[in-house]
């Protein structure tokens, strides 16, 4: 399940407007933070999280419950991801989402997120996925799979 | 709040069995996994929050709720992380998680996580913590301040 | 911390319109979900507890954030809840919730929600909450305390 | 999917020591706390989730996910459950959790958790579950089943 990026579509845009890209806002609620006030950066992967699906929705024109029926596969779960936190937010606090697909290979691809605080930067994911199927000789496990074509040219047309 | 990691202390060990590190179990459970049936990676930050916690609480010979009196600080939240998930992981698997410091400066520090199931690495997490006090000029925000001596001296000692 | 109900104020009204309530919209996502496919019930209560802030928080016109420190207490955590989940929810269902305060006490009151799918009742919640403070004698302790009167005005004016 | 509990098996036992039962222990961690400083009820039901889990696993000498694979249906999902919060727990505090089966009729079963600090009650939970499937004529919707006689077999086998 190592999956290597090598973006025959990927090359990365020069101007972000041209990726597929999404805005969604989110509120930072009291379940989200800790003892010490403020979110539980583990919440931020949360948020990632669905922003990621929310992109891909829009992208294929499909909630994320058709689009594992319509493509039969397991979903695109993140093998490797970072995040850097710069502005402590709290419960109360209103968040703007900004998520960009930035490179897609065969079977992975990468997204970035921003999320900014009244125009501010306040923190920053970078995630890799890959689109993984059930294996056949056994169904508990999964393998990464090549993303079908018409998801590419999904993923692409935003970008030409 | 960016966090400069100058080590005057830090010089990476040669052997990781100098450095000041943990080693414990867990069992993941179905809470933590989504409907792919696989752990969902943002609890895997929760486990490594967790290590990390015990992790200086072994250092400190206090639990987490003592040392923040002691040293009188609001926590040491992290500022910047990447994981790698190498093998999907599911409800009922044992795990053990390996957690090192593996570098300390003025007023921040950086930890390693490995988790390996039946002996094979499934997940590893790195992470960047500041220590953190709440701003005396309003509370409801914090800066981050230098790690007190003797902390740094428990955080050393294992490394000699 | 055993609250008791004595309702001076708090006759449940004829008509559910008279009482404090609200409506909010919710998508359920997959990070709230389980390997079953479907929403692991204690989301319910993350869901509940939002639902419960954005009422309060309209009854007094401020965020959490501000009528904690304006009032000064540390929260209203609940003393005892139940939840009955009547169709099962899932990644991309959209619904309704709607939260009413239906009684409050001295120190204590009552909030019930109706979570609906499609206008169909998906699951309802009942909790019981407790206005508390720090202790002064153990800063780490909490105990009830008296809602305030202002407060309590806001909470039954939706209701005359 | 409203289950009528009528218990040809389950008249329950005068003596709790003859009932299914399992006790073990957790830490509350700082994951699991809100800005109270205090655990964010929700996680108490987390909790009793897998106390639930522990038990059937004990009871059918198979985890989760053999006893899903081996009766072959989809889990047990809470239909009703209710919560007595009597003491805040804090990030450190060591529990113990009593779990045990207190009726069970034929797709459907009972469970009760008392959580305790150093001898002290400090959350009692209450459930109400049901054995479910994936539905023939459309698998992404579950119906109940009754209880496989196996199971029910050692369901009661604690408490002859």
């Amino acid at each position: 399940m190592m999956p290597i990026i090598n973006p025959p579509c990927a090359l990365r845009p020069l101007l972000s407007v041209l990726m597929l890209s999404n805005i969604r806002n989110t509120r930072i609620e009291w379940y989200q933070c800790d003892p010490a006030g403020i979110i539980f950066y583990p919440r931020y992967f949360e948020i990632f999280d669905t922003s990621t699906t929310m992109l891909i929705e829009r992208a294929l024109g499909m909630t994320k419950l058709e689009y594992l029926k319509v493509y039969d596969f397991t979903g695109h779960p993140v093998v490797e991801t970072r995040g850097r936190f710069r502005l402590p937010t709290r419960f109360g606090d209103e968040l703007a989402i900004e998520t960009a697909l930035v490179e897609c290979g065969r079977s992975s691809f990468k997204i970035e997120h921003r999320l900014t605080k009244a125009g501010v930067l306040a923190a920053e994911g970078f995630e890799t996925r890959v689109w993984v199927v059930r294996r056949e000789d056994d169904p508990k496990r999964i393998r990464s799979q090549p993303i079908p074509p018409e998801v590419l040219a999904r993923f692409n047309q935003a970008r030409i």
